[in-house]
């Protein structure tokens, strides 16, 4: 049995980052999971305009993408809920600055994007930052043949609904395959 | 140890989704996990430009994500694969219209929600389609007091990397509450 639920966003759960910018010639980190993929080589993050990082995103052209495992979750749950014009989150990690970009990246992180600022959309009260993938680094223990394991990378999974961080749970099947026994069938 | 992975996009997993259009007259479906958040009303999905699907789309003004659960991951993964040019992928599914858009949606997702077409962005060789959310369909069986549950849910999750899909594990955390300890801390 439906029942409707008005216009009510419910694509989750989304995974959750940590995007880095230099503020006033800073690193400054903020937590985000309204994001997306444009393309392969192009992802977009939603930041409310009133956030700290908008500033430095659009001064430098350029921010990062730093996946969290999940015994990060307490460090990333605090950057999505403390301003950085207050605190200075970036003192929690050990951070290094992008080669290609200039952005500030978290180690700890197994997962590094830096981006390069594309264009940005007005949504009204978000901007939303479309970002080009210019180098990924990457925690070479979540590797096998040169090909990044989920279950290594172990994510952190947002979702609005019940205000919850999941983790990820195992293989289902491998995707353009398991279709396949649908064809002729 | 970081290794550089080039420009590699790592922004996984998403959300699987079925995206229903009119093509032609007929409900169409294609599976997409290159999809975002714009703001909480507005979403985004990017379709390959030779898809069937982008027709419908840009003449009716209008689709619908479908959120299939982990028992549909076959149906889910067929639909990725075959062209509706060829197959009717509508007959794998019992399928509903809905008032407020005219998008075929699929009865057996537990989550359905129609979008407007707000605005195409051309990605070269992808379509993003925006959409505003205008109706969102739920199966009652998922909802505790009106939210959505996220193991009820029981998503698909895609990855790129080894081409798989995921189910959803255990719930970590409160987000915007675990976070609380750090401060002052």
């Amino acid at each position: 049995m439906k029942t409707k639920l008005g216009p009510h966003n419910a694509l989750y759960p989304m995974p959750t980052v940590l995007v880095g910018a230099m503020v006033n010639g800073k690193p400054n980190f903020i937590t985000i999971a309204h994001l997306g993929i444009m393309d392969l080589g192009t992802i977009s993050i939603s930041v409310n305009q009133q956030h700290y990082s908008c500033v430095g995103i659009k001064e430098s052209k350029a921010f990062s993408l730093n996946i969290p495992s999940t015994d990060m979750v307490t460090e990333v749950d605090y950057c999505g809920i403390v301003s950085g014009e207050r605190m200075d989150k970036a003192s929690l990690f050990d951070v290094f600055i992008g080669d290609d970009s200039g952005a500030p990246m978290i180690s700890k992180c197994p997962v590094n994007m830096e981006c390069e600022l594309l264009k940005t959309f007005d949504f009204h009260e978000h901007d939303v930052y479309i970002g080009k993938i210019v180098q990924t680094h990457c925690d070479e223990s979540i590797l096998e043949n040169g090909t990044i394991v989920p279950s290594k990378l172990d994510p952190i999974l947002f979702f609005m609904d019940d205000r919850s961080y999941h983790g990820l749970g195992g293989k289902l099947a491998s995707a353009w395959k398991i279709g396949e026994k649908l064809i002729d069938a």
